[in-house]
Formats: C-alpha cells, sequence, structure tokens
C-alpha cells in the first residue's frame, strides 16, 4: 500500500462521475486482468489518481446500488431494494446536494432511477419546474438521460442521432445498436446470446459508448471555465452483448477465461444459489458454447470503454482539467458471465459485489493504491467534501475518501456489507417464498464473506484458503466460532443503523436535556 | 380468555379513538387497580367491547409511540425516535388513509406531531391548502389541538375559553391550570410538584380533561347522522401533576401503592438504568414525600378521565351512536411515578411499555378478555379495516384486531418489541455517548423480557418468577440459552423489517420475473 506524501496544492471545481455498467473488476489491466484485453488508458488514470482495490457495492443489481452510489445510503435505508422500485419521497440524491449548494449535477446516460410519483400524490406534495426535474431524475439534470437496454422513445437525441446518420426503421437500436447481419445477410436480433460474435450494424462513432463520450466532450468543452460536475453513466459492458466493429472480433473464445465454478455448487449449492442457477441467463452461461461466444464481446465492451477513456482524457488535459477536476471511474455491479454456474449478476460473489474505485484528486498525490474497504457509499460524501459542500451525517452512511487520498488516514471500516432482495426474480417462486421474506445479508471482512439469508442457513467463504469461492463452509461445524462472530458483527451493524434522518447529531446535542432551556417546562423538580 | 360467540351484525361509521397521556395500565379497576381508585366507567366501556390485557406501546416516550399509533408502523421504520424529531416527508397516518377514502379524522387534544418542514424545503415540494394541514397536523383535522404542558398561544381556543371564564392575567394555564394558592394564598406553581397536593386554581368544569370532553360531546352532536372519526387525546394524567378540586384530594398518601424497586437496582442495575436513575424526575421520586404527594394527585386525575369517560359515553348512547362507533380507549405509556427508583417514563419496565387497550366494536361480542400480545401499530390496520378502507401492508406493520374481535381468531404474534432512543436524555451525557448510539431493544414474550442495549450487556427479566422485574438475570449464566434464543428472535425480527414501502406485495408479485412481459427485454436467452 501507497500513501501520499505530499499533496499537490490545487482545488477541485469540477467533477466527472463515471460509471459503467456492469463491468467486472477482473477485466482491467490495473486489476489484474491477463492475457489480450488490456486497459491502458483506465490504467493511467489509476495512475494519476488511486485505485480502491476493495471496493464493494451495497447491493449487485443496478437499482439498489445506483441508489446507494447516488444517495450515500445503503438499501435498508434508501430501500430501493431492487430495479425499478421507486425511491420513497423523503431521500435525497448528490444532485440534490448539489442543487442545495447553487450546483447542479448533469447527467450523461444511465441512472436507472424511478421516482415515486404515488408517493408524491399520496401526500398532495406540488412540485415547482426546478425542482420537478430532480424529483423525476433523482436529483440529476439530465444532458440526456439514456438507460439503454430497450428501443428508445421517439424524442430520445440518441435515436435523433441514429436516424440522422442514416440508420433507417422505426427502431434503429433495436435493427443498429443491437442488431447484426448474419451469414446470409438476414438481419438477427443482439437479444439472443447466438448472435453475440456477429457484429453490431451500427459504426463504432455511433456506437453507444462512444456516442456518450462525444456528448461528455461536447458538454466539457462547452463549460468552458464554469465550475460543472457530470454524471457519465455508460450502459456497456452491460448486456445486450454486442459490439461494434472493430470490438466484436478483438478477442476470440481462447482469450477468455474459464469461468469459476466447481460441480459441488450445483449438486450441493445454497438453496438460493441453486435457484439462481435456475435462472435462464445461469442454465445458457452454464453451456461452454455460450460463455465462449459472450466472454470476448464482453471484453471487447471494455476495451472500447477503455479506449473512449483515453479519448475523453486527452479532452479533459486539452481543455485544462486535469488540474481541477475530481474523477471517479466505477461500475454498478460485475457479470458473473458464467462463474459460479450463473449469469448477470446479483448474488454476493466476488465477480458481482466487487468494482473497480478510482479515483483521481487533483488535490492528492498520484500512483494510490489501497486495500482499504470501501463502499459504493462513500462516493457521495467523497465528492461533496471535494466541493466544499458540508456532508449530512444523519443521512449519508458512506465515507469520504478524501482523508485517506490526501493524509493518508486509513479508513474507519473493517467491513463491507451487501444486501439482495430475490423478491422480483423467479428464484422467489423456485422456492416458494412470499415478496416480504426474500432477503439475504452479505458480510466481507479480510479473511471471510458470510451470507445470512431470510429463512436458510447461512453461506461462509474462507478467502484465504478459496478466494475462488467455491468451497461453501455454511455448514463446517469447525467454523460454526466463525459464523457467530460474523453474524454477530452483521447483526450489530444492522441494529445500529441510523434511523433518525430528519435530525442532525448536532441538533440531538442541542436538544438533550434541554426541556426547561428550550421550552420552559420542569420534570421532576420537587 | 373469553372469546365471541355470535357478534352481532352491525357496521362500524364512526370512530372514538381516545388515547390518555402517560397513563399506567394498573390504576384502571378493570385492570386490577386495588384500593380507593375505582373507575366505573372505564371498566363499563371494557365489559362493552374487549380489554387487551397485554397491549403494548413501540416506546414509552410520547413521540414514537404516538407516531406508531398514527401510522402502524414501528420507531425503526417511522424514525420518530424521541420527542420531537420531525416526521419523514414520506410517512402516512391514519388520517391520511382516511382521507385517501374520503374521510376525515378530526383532532382534539394532543398529539406531540411535528412535521418536517426542512424536508419540505429540501425536496421543493409545495402543499395545496387541504394537503398543508395534514402535513402539519399528521393527517389530522384539527378541531383543536391542544399539546398541553406549556402556556398556549395567544389563539388557542382553550385559553379564549379560560380568558372568558373569568380566569385573568396573560397566563391562565400558568396561573390556574397547573397554578394553585398554597396556605398563605399566595400563588405557586404547578411546575413544582412540592405543590402537587394543592388543588388548581382552575374549576373542574373547566379543566383540561372536561374542557376536552365537553368538545367532543359538541362535536359528536353536531354531526348528527353524518359519519365521523375523532381522535380525542387528553394530556392527563401527564405532568404537571396538578388535578382541580374535588380530585386533588380524593385520595391520600396512604391510598397510593407503594413503589415496586430494590435497592440491588441502585447498586448494581444496569449502566443505563443507573444513568435514567440519575435524572431529576428519578431522585425526586426515590424520595418518599414525593411518591406520597404526587401519586394521589395522579390517581385523582385518572378518576376524572374515569368520570369524563362516563359522561362521553352517556351523550354517545343519547346521540345513539354507541352501535354504529368503534370506540378504542388506550394511553401512549405509563408513568414510573417512582417505580424501580425512576420518575417519568421511557425505559422497558411495564409501567411504561404495558398500556390499557380496550376496544369497543358494536359488530363485536362484549365482555371480552384477551391476552395476545397487541401493540398500538394495531390501531391503525383496526380502524381501517372497520371501516371499510383497503389496509396498505406493505407499510403498515400492525396487524388488524377485527379477526380476533369478531371471529376468535388469536393473533399472529407470540412476543412484542419495544425501543428507545436516549439520546436526547441526560443519560447519554451521564454515559458518554455520542448522538447515534444510543439504542436499547426489548423482546417480551410471554415469560421473559430481553432488552438488548448498543454497546452494554443485555438485561433480562424471568416475568413468570419475578413479575416485578427486580431480579435482573442479564448475567445469570444459567440464562445464557435464553436470552441467547431471545436475541435471535429480537434481531430474526429486526433483520426481516419490510424495507421496501414504495410498491405493495402485488405489484412485486406483477413485476416477479417479468422482464419480457413488461418491458420486451431477454435475459440470457441463447
Amino acid at each position: 500500500m501507497q500513501t501520499p506524501t505530499t499533496p499537490p496544492a490545487r482545488t477541485v471545481r469540477n467533477v466527472l462521475f463515471i460509471m459503467c455498467d456492469q463491468l467486472r473488476a477482473d477485466h482491467l489491466g490495473c486489476y489484474g486482468s491477463t492475457g489480450a484485453l488490456t486497459t491502458p488508458h483506465i490504467d493511467r488514470l489509476a495512475e494519476r489518481g488511486a485505485r480502491f482495490d476493495r471496493a464493494y457495492v451495497t447491493s449487485a443489481v443496478c437499482g439498489p446500488s445506483r441508489t446507494s452510489f447516488y444517495t450515500g445510503r445503503y438499501p435498508v435505508s434508501h430501500r430501493v431494494t431492487w430495479n425499478r422500485v421507486p425511491l420513497p419521497v423523503d431521500e435525497l440524491c448528490l444532485g440534490d446536494y448539489l442543487a442545495g449548494a447553487g450546483r447542479s449535477l448533469s447527467l450523461l446516460g444511465k441512472t436507472h432511477f424511478v421516482p415515486h410519483r404515488a408517493g408524491l400524490e399520496e401526500h398532495g406534495y406540488q412540485l415547482s419546474d426546478a425542482a420537478r426535474t430532480r424529483f423525476l431524475e433523482g436529483g440529476f439534470t439530465p444532458l440526456e438521460r439514456y438507460d439503454g437496454h430497450y428501443e428508445m422513445a421517439a424524442d430520445s437525441p440518441y435515436r435523433q442521432y441514429l436516424l440522422n446518420q442514416g440508420y433507417g426503421g422505426d427502431a434503429p437500436w433495436t435493427d443498429h445498436v443491437i442488431g447484426s447481419l448474419d451469414a446470409s445477410g438476414a438481419p438477427v436480433s443482439g437479444w439472443f446470446m447466438r448472435h453475440a460474435a456477429l457484429p453490431a450494424r451500427v459504426r463504432e462513432e455511433d456506437s453507444e459508448t462512444t456516442y456518450l463520450t462525444s456528448r461528455a466532450i461536447d458538454f466539457i468543452r462547452a463549460q468552458g471555465d464554469t465550475p460543472w460536475a457530470l454524471h457519465l453513466s455508460y450502459i456497456k459492458p452491460h448486456w445486450p452483448y454486442k459490439a461494434p466493429a472493430p470490438y466484436h472480433a478483438m478477442f476470440g473464445p481462447d482469450d477468455a477465461a474459464v469461468p469459476v465454478r466447481h460441480a459441488r455448487e450445483q449438486t450441493a449449492g445454497h438453496p438460493v444459489h441453486r435457484a439462481y442457477q435456475r435462472h435462464e441467463e445461469s442454465e445458457s452461461f452454464a453451456r461452454d458454447e455460450v460463455w465462449r461466444s459472450v466472454r470476448p464481446v464482453y471484453m471487447g465492451l471494455v476495451k472500447q470503454i477503455d479506449d473512449q477513456i483515453g479519448r475523453l482524457m486527452a479532452q479533459l488535459a486539452q481543455a485544462g482539467r486535469l488540474e481541477d477536476t475530481l474523477v471517479v471511474f466505477t461500475a454498478d455491479h460485475g457479470d458473473f458471465l458464467g462463474d459460479h454456474w450463473l449469469g448477470e449478476k446479483e448474488y454476493f460473489f466476488e465477480p458481482a459485489v466487487r468494482v473497480p474505485l478510482i479515483v483521481v484528486d487533483p488535490a492528492a498525490a498520484p500512483g494510490q493504491v489501497h486495500q482499504d474497504f470501501v463502499e459504493c457509499i462513500d462516493v457521495v460524501p467523497t465528492v461533496l467534501e471535494a466541493l466544499g459542500i458540508a456532508v449530512p451525517e444523519h443521512r449519508i452512511e458512506g465515507l469520504s475518501l478524501l482523508p485517506r487520498l490526501r493524509a493518508g488516514q486509513p479508513l474507519a471500516r473493517e467491513q463491507v456489507v451487501g444486501s439482495l432482495d430475490y423478491a422480483y426474480r423467479a428464484a422467489r417462486l423456485h422456492l416458494g417464498r412470499q415478496p416480504f421474506e426474500c432477503t439475504g445479508w452479505m458480510l466481507r471482512d479480510t479473511r471471510y464473506k458470510f451470507i445470512r439469508w431470510e429463512g436458510y442457513a447461512p453461506q461462509l467463504f474462507d478467502l484465504l484458503d478459496d478466494p475462488q469461492e467455491l468451497q461453501d463452509r455454511g455448514t463446517d461445524p469447525a467454523l460454526e466460532p466463525v459464523r457467530r462472530r460474523m453474524n454477530e458483527s452483521l447483526v450489530d451493524w444492522a441494529m445500529a443503523r441510523h434511523r433518525r434522518t430528519s435530525e442532525s447529531a448536532a441538533q440531538v446535542v442541542h436538544r438533550t436535556d434541554a426541556h426547561q432551556r428550550l421550552m420552559n417546562i420542569r420534570i421532576g423538580t420537587w
């Protein structure tokens, strides 16, 4: 672990918060990717800043993870337990905090955010135009929201762009962005993974990753010297697994890592794990032809992102913004791609819950590498502190990374916590459970990963002996003391969650034992 | 335990939800009060309806308990952990649910409710006039809000009433309602318990309990045959302990029960218990002259409430409303009055957390007595179901009592849970703790009461052997298995709280594995 020596005396004026969707940490060079896939531009980012080797999301699903990234709170607190669960109307996001300080947080790309319109109606809350946008968009000011993975609405700028570039038909995304032509020249859909290896019909310069990067470059250029904050949120390498040329063929089946999995997981796996193995994506990825087709395309999509990061950073340098811009590069979760006989994400194995997190703080020394446990909830307090905005500590559950980056102070955290609500998945039906009894919890420390399931025995992995998590020790009698200790830590953590969000600690202190001082009330005076 | 046989076929059209403040269950005849204090009118209420012998509040403090009564949710969920903590802007109260069904919930008396105005501003939410009242008043439509225990604002109707009745001066509440004249004719304040035994200067017919009852009678009379719902919320027998004649002298020191306490609690009590013993009210009530002065006045205040309940019920009968009105009679918590070397309430001993709960359901058989564990969160679903309004089960954590009352179905609950946030009390300062590490939890089942404290060893009471809770078994090695079991039950309960409040179970089921059906998305198809 390296720590900074003399950090440069610079002030952060801008924020570039880059998120990839479904990007595994181990597919980046700086996180140890091996073989054909290199990511020199992202590696360079890490060299200029700090790489966090133990960065975890609070839940390996877009909705809860992103809501944690945007609110600085755990899913148990923000209550968006799965995709498209509306955000309760009392929650505040990073963009709301920036708005409170007279700034705004622009958005290019995906958020997956769903406002709780019904909640607004139940209370009779009305909104001014300015407040309405923040309500509808999770605090963001969208330059262009683009959630990906479905055909775009008629007024979508990217759709208009594609039509203007000559991609014909009513469904340019379906036909060109994820569409291919087969050997006979017939159109085939990227929704089917058997077509993954075919190139997208869209040209590379018009594909999702490049298009969003271009918009970001336009935005940064247009700001000139005016301070800005931008969330550049790529949809890739998220499915549909479809890359434009030349990325579709940059890697072959033999370049792909073989899935990490063991037959024992199929026959004797945990009931919830086995239920997840019955999902279609898991059954598909269990077949060699599937991962051998899809993994190379996934690698190509990562390579494309790396190239675009290079292009973006070159623009940032050219605009003179390297010295006053805080850059955060991360992902909302990983992708199993067949590991543990699973497709997609969710669950608690490392390929899903561990993410890349690179922070380039111009006021910190370059080349930092940290083993501290960091969580996606740390982004909000880090950004707020970097911009000199007070962190509302009675709401924010994350920790600012600036003391670590600028002063070498280790983070006050010895474990990370994850959660999963599988109520919305077929796994619930396979297991015959009700919608409100499908919660799993993960506690991971330097050695063990403990998973507590509602209604089932726990799981335990010894990451020292078994870094690939192939040997579930959830019922190993020898490790009963470890499970008990881990469970107690998890429970202590859960029971200590801050429930009080409508008064700050300072307000509590002000009101402590203050009946007489504040209210002229005497209690118990003889 | 008695169960109904053939319930009368009646429909509930009106709701009379009566709450007393700080009323111990054991001071009512039907709950076993002995000696001089009888409560024939409240006893009659129980005879006409159902008495729940094991009714508990979720927290023995006004704020969190009332918020549970009004939201149907535990403090861990509604997040009003102590008095005057603003209610988060996403919470809904009973009056809001009634408003959603075109009804309203009128208020006479106390709620202790504080809206989260800052939360409204942070989000930019604006309110129409109708919604504003519900926001400001916790869903109620105030006929007259009267929180008691401080001098009233200039426009308070009760203040105007007192002035019109000839109670002079600028501070009629201070001077007359809680003021007395001493032996020399000099005015003395009811804030000092040494004056408790003196009669209030206010006449009984103008005192708080009687005044509020009169307003309730006016309201019910004015409704005629129009359906109504009223929360009649007495401030008494809450401090200041001051009764009007003749109630001030109806009982003497020898009529009062001797406080339940043991010297061991002072010397070897739990650290949090001992910190509470250092509060001024506890130190006062530890002195015999204090409880011997105050307890008789408290009894007088209870007696006055009983007489006023008699008057109110006579009016209800005269108006023909007995047959279509659901009556709920309860309290927000009890009062230690020196028990366990404590004054006031809070903590988890039975005199504070157990409350009277009488439900008169005209559609249920009379004379029911139940030992089911019921909680204050059960009132909201009971009222909603009685009025034919759908219970939003993804929000409401209580259970409707109607299946018990009307069909003899035992409640599906084997324990009650309480919580306490002592961050606002001097106890926190005595213990040197921070505002966010002051939570205690109680789990009580048919035999044991287990208390889990943040940062301290637990407490355990065997209520079979030790119903007075004088022998803390928190460190008794023989009961380690019991503590472990209770802790696990408590933790299981806590970990299973429903976090998802913005989607119903039906919505979850609708969206389960529905990517393709609802969004035309294929995940993992080869």
